[in-house]
């Protein structure tokens, strides 16, 4: 098979390069990492002086990270990621509006029992498809798709529209510019609005390109001014990269193609990372340890083979082979939309993190089954797009064996 | 060391037990479960028809869950085993409501947006001093400490008070049966008045021993009668196995000791299992696919380990090594709380998993330090308790070397 979906965009590298087979072998892993680690149930990092309990300083982790993160916190997955990180925005924000970390006697005793003003009326404002996970805080900021969130409680929290661009984009340029400046006007509305209520935004979450809802795209110019909105209202910038980070943008995350300086205050990440966790600045990290914790906080092992993963990247420039890799998808993309127009539109990507759209949802589905019963494995995302997730190995060659097959699947439709 | 606190009770034989190697280092894993599971980051389960997905039959999976209990569904620790357990609550609930689990165009529309009749305003109710976990929707149930919750919003939810015992239990039966009465009388009255203004009580979650909040344990003719509750108001009844499951009170799972052949409809685990997930009867497995779902639904690693830790608590006789040493530890402290009654009080504990309270916080403190500094790794819970949570392989010699460490590190207080 050839996996152009890899486990929803979480297999960095394939399913066996070497150096990971390595990790894995390496009777001296087996000692300390899996005897130690994995078997039984990775270690607690429960000593108040470790400095992983408090974030980790980000350099030990990754050079990837610039943008002024100075912390990492691991976790174990993207929803306890989003979770932890929304609960570190809450902290951060309630620490600004009483001008100290210090709580009074009532904010303590309230707090236990789920009442304000211990556990206050604070919000988070998302997007309209934009996907963040699937536990009840991080659901409350999910809004894709019904079944996800159908006969769930959730927290009544501000929603504004994401940009939906009309393709190809250079025929669209006035009508998607007025499109992205309605969005940030009512975001910035909605702001002006919760916070005069009394239900202060405390932070925005976004994903760089929103992969569950549809793979969505908006211009970097939009993501600048979004990012402006929130320092102008003194609100947290949260950049979901669970699925968009690892490379296969052709950047390590995707929030760089922006090109600013600060792009964000915390960026989450899961899936090809291994791990959980997110990076975060200084003042996001908690006064006391504890606040934010949990028995396992990650995996250790994984971040083991993260760290192979990273080396790995960089070695054999899997970056600029997400890059070229991606031309040639997004290339043989449109060419397929000019040759089937009546069936293909909307072709679009950033290095191999590609989608096209299909007429409609049931024939979508059936190229799904078509190309896979050919030996390509793809995946559906929105109503009726095909995400491509190809490995950071996908080379090329691949790019062209996978255009050649998904023609054959669409002559047969 | 002489570890007596096992990272928070999630190290189920051992650091190096030889079955667990084995497992690690057979190259059939090597090829199976390391290349195409661990390092990708575990296989998602994807596929529609594979039962894994919507909950697997539970006899595959341990032989140790009784009580009606025919589905597990695999996570990845203890808060997204209650997140997703609390969810799949709410669908049975709203089923119930609704008499169909079709929604109407309405709930379509309006969950998407947070809003009812989508996402309906249900309520959960949990005990003050539970501990289920520190995601938004765990925590929502969580009433430890205020370090665990000030500052995150959450959601009103009706709270019980959970029984708080006298100590030494024979002294004070009437006192007690008083106590617990007064409890599941709060309880109940909780239920009906929240039904009665429409905020219906779906569920109720418990632990079988309150282990972050202190060690409170409330006698199995309190459970019963609680259990008796959730029948006749309709409310699903969520068993948080999480600290106690996987054996350390001489059965298997904690509520066992209640002898009731219909004890929960959900029981979560974790910790000790490894792996996090929760048994849950048929009635509670959602109509469709994808309405519980992540990307990795656990570590397929993980579910290894386990099956090879379950085998070995059977063939070691592991249950009943729990029963003899938690004899052993209890009635050493016993003796200690008679020779230091100015120091310790209310020793208690079912199998291994025993507690003692310190006359305060401060000295609880400096009595974990001084005994971790002769060697023996203790872990607090509550305000002034001492938890003890030993390995499945702690034998009645370690039990005796551990008081003799005690009682050292006591007399230099
Ligand atoms: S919530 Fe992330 S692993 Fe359980």
């Amino acid at each position: 098979m050839l996996d152009v979906y890899t486990q929803i965009a979480s297999i960095p590298i394939g399913y066996n390069h070497p150096a990971l087979t390595k990790v894995m072998t390496d009777p001296k892993n087996m000692c300390s990492m899996i005897l130690y680690c994995v078997i039984p149930g990775r270690c607690t990092l429960l000593t108040d002086s470790n400095p992983r309990i408090n974030g980790m300083k980000s350099n030990n982790s990754s050079s990837y990270m610039t943008g002024g993160f100075s912390r990492v916190q691991t976790m174990a997955c993207g929803s306890c990621s989003n979770e932890n990180a929304y609960k570190a925005i809450f902290i951060w924000y309630r620490n600004k509006m009483r001008g100290t970390p210090e709580p009074t006697p009532e904010e303590v005793r309230t707090s236990v029992i789920n009442q304000v003003p211990g556990c206050p009326d604070l919000t988070l404002l998302s997007f309209m498809g934009g996907f963040h996970g699937r536990t009840l805080g991080c659901l409350a900021t999910t809004h894709t798709k019904a079944i996800q969130k159908l006969d769930v409680p959730s927290f009544d929290w501000p929603i504004a529209s994401f940009p939906q661009l009309r393709y190809p984009l250079d025929q669209f340029e006035r009508e998607n510019a007025r499109e992205e400046a309605r969005c940030l006007e009512e975001a910035e509305d909605l702001i002006v609005k919760w916070n005069q209520k009394g239900r202060h935004v405390a932070g925005v979450v976004i994903e760089p390109i929103q992969a569950e809802g549809g793979d969505n795209h908006a211009s970097f110019d939009f993501y600048t001014k979004l990012r402006g909105i929130t320092k102008k209202h003194g609100c947290a910038f949260l950049v979901d990269e669970v699925q968009t980070g690892g490379g296969s943008t052709g950047k390590f995350w995707a929030h760089e193609h922006w090109g600013l300086d600060d792009p964000a205050d915390i960026v989450s990440f899961s899936k090809k990372m291994l791990t959980g966790g997110y990076y975060q600045k200084d003042s996001f990290q908690p006064d006391k340890p504890f606040r934010i914790f949990n028995t396992w906080l990650g995996d250790h092992t994984k971040n083991l083979l993260l760290t192979e993963v990273i080396k790995v990247i960089k070695t054999e420039n899997l970056l600029d082979q997400a890059k070229r890799s991606g031309k040639v998808m997004l290339e043989g993309l449109y060419d397929l939309q000019d040759k089937y127009p009546h069936l293909l539109s909307k072709a679009r990507g950033i290095g191999t993190f590609c989608a096209i759209d299909v007429k409609d949802e049931d024939t979508r589905n059936l190229l799904l089954l078509k190309a896979r019963n050919k030996g390509v494995v793809l995946g559906g995302c929105g109503t009726q797009s095909i995400r491509f997730r190809p490995a950071l190995v996908f080379k090329e060659h691949h790019a062209h064996l996978f255009l050649d097959i998904f023609n054959d699947a669409i002559t047969e439709l």
